[in-house]
């Protein structure tokens, strides 16, 4: 394992630590129970928003923290939900008189820590409403999963959501936005290396010099298949079809367009990629409105990438386009 | 060799081709000869700035093309200068009446490339002035460099330079506020692994599972000697004391560090090395008022990271946080 860290115990902390310093206009880290939240926050009268999960796929969530994205950053240990207790108290912290939602990817141990920060919350009077991100259609059940994974299609979720309340929704409507993005929106990955989780110590799973895992997800779990490597126009194809089929998009969509790195892969790659993923919906007759290229929802140093297709239309196109200022998304303000 | 890529020589041209229609916004790509302008392109009274070089840096130098910072960037293939020919057509089509700036990172073909376009461009009235970045204090001379390499410090030069072209500086002038960010800025890198160039099809160095590369340069030459892998606090230490030395910065200096990924380093990795060059300059004195995390100066899927220091006074600061909208680099508008 060559890693750039000290002790693997406390990659978490010193990345935390390391992140708030670099942004300490945009966030504020505070360390027990660990939560970055909005210098600003909390915003009064605005629906705040949090998320979280396990670390090791930044920049999610922390650096969607900032002024129409997300209020609450709740890091747990890498590839380990975080517990209860920092979410209440990130629940608590943005908390601005009109409700909080938490956006959840769809993992059990999120799904129920999330659930149970609720509960205390609300025992707080701290109304939450939750919504469940699932957009990765590579498998129906997983091995952290009852139901399909939630993956880079959240970065969508929350900054559509994070629009609506930064324009003053109210929290039924934020989390209506947030489920109808869910529900417009599809993903899925492939790997053509593993990462390494620093208290491990050794790769998740190991990938043959001409194998790629289809399907991968961004803890490493299984995908559909191994299959060979190939061009990438071919993988490309491979990972854009079973979106397509299972989005049913009506002919002629706007769609967004975001091709993700999985933390391990050159920026170059992701153009050509993106490149053909252009061209293959345009082909179907689509529209490719809006793009997003980079590393987002990451897996460590895994080489690979994941697509994410959403169908846009003119209220999320709009919610989209909405000024952000975080540390990794930031435009028009 | 295991990349996303189609067939090894056009990875260039599919790279510019996917670059181009995601930020159809911002930028045009003219592909013959092969340069990437503005959109809005010439800006009418404001100095143009191109810059260039071997690609395999993404997102330098395209990713820095729009308001605030380039006017145009000319790729050539990987690692390898561009020819002449792009370089004079960029600066041809940026001409916006107030005269062009080239800014050219040492290395012997680029020099000699931009040169010849710049007398190229001469003969056809176009008044070019050119600065070199020279900011590596890795090596005096290198494998493909007469004196000091230039590497992410560039990032620094362009943003500067763009914002006192963008509020109207003449090219005297821009050119001046390019040459001092060059003086006030030092940089070093360290390798954990080695890229591979597409077409060579092998990594361009090998690198034990217990050694590492200190004051590798961006095309994986040599840099001052290998040493073993060490806790990343050590590693940042070892890269950080040439640079203060080099650097001379005068006591409780206003710095902007930053921290640049080389392609295959997570960006949890990069905030930690953050945290301790942070506490380092603070604790020497300074003052780390601006800062910088990501991959910006990268060397294919290298893994391992650079750090770059300037010393910031008021007018540096001013253009640094002035407002900046390209692919990779966005502010403040």
């Amino acid at each position: 394992m060559k890693k750039l860290i000290n002790d693997p115990q406390a990659v978490v902390t010193e990345t935390v630590r390391g992140f708030a310093r670099a942004h300490a206009d945009h966030v504020v880290l505070v360390e027990d129970p660990i939560h970055l939240h909005r210098a600003d926050a909390p915003v009064a009268g605005k629906v705040g928003i949090v998320s979280g999960g396990g670390s090791g796929h930044e920049p999610l969530h922390a650096g969607f923290v900032g002024y129409g994205m997300l209020d609450a950053a709740v890091p747990g240990p890498v590839f380990t939900s975080p517990t209860p207790d920092p979410i209440v108290a990130a629940t608590k912290a943005v908390d601005g008189g009109a409700g909080v939602l938490h956006i959840v990817k769809n993992y059990t141990g999120d799904v129920l820590n999330f659930e149970t920060a609720a509960e205390l919350a609300g025992m707080e009077d701290v109304r939450v409403e939750s919504v469940v991100v699932d957009d990765d259609v590579a498998v129906q059940d997983s091995l952290y999963t009852a139901g399909r994974r939630g993956v880079a299609g959240t970065v969508v979720v929350e900054k559509c959501a994070g629009a609506a309340a930064e324009r003053g929704d109210d929290l039924d409507a934020v989390a209506a936005v947030a489920r109808h993005v869910n529900d417009v929106t599809r993903s899925m990955g492939l790997a053509l290396s593993s990462g390494t989780v620093p208290h491990a110590g050794e790769p998740s799973f190991t990938l043959a010099d001409d194998e790629v895992e289809l399907g991968i997800g961004i803890h490493g779990e299984p995908g559909r298949e191994r299959i060979p490597m190939a061009p990438a126009d071919q993988l490309v194809d491979r990972v854009l079809e079973p979106i397509l089929t299972d989005l049913d998009a009506p002919a002629g969509s706007d769609l967004l367009l975001l091709v993700n790195g999985m933390g391990g892969t050159p920026l170059a790659e992701l153009y050509i990629l993106y490149r053909r993923a252009a061209e293959v919906l345009t082909d179907r007759g689509h529209h490719v409105t809006r793009s997003l290229v980079g590393d987002y929802v990451t897996s460590l140093e895994m080489q690979g990438f994941s697509l994410t297709v959403t169908v846009l239309d003119d209220e999320l196109t709009a919610l989209w386009d909405a000024p952000v200022e975080t540390p990794a998304l930031r435009w028009g303000r």
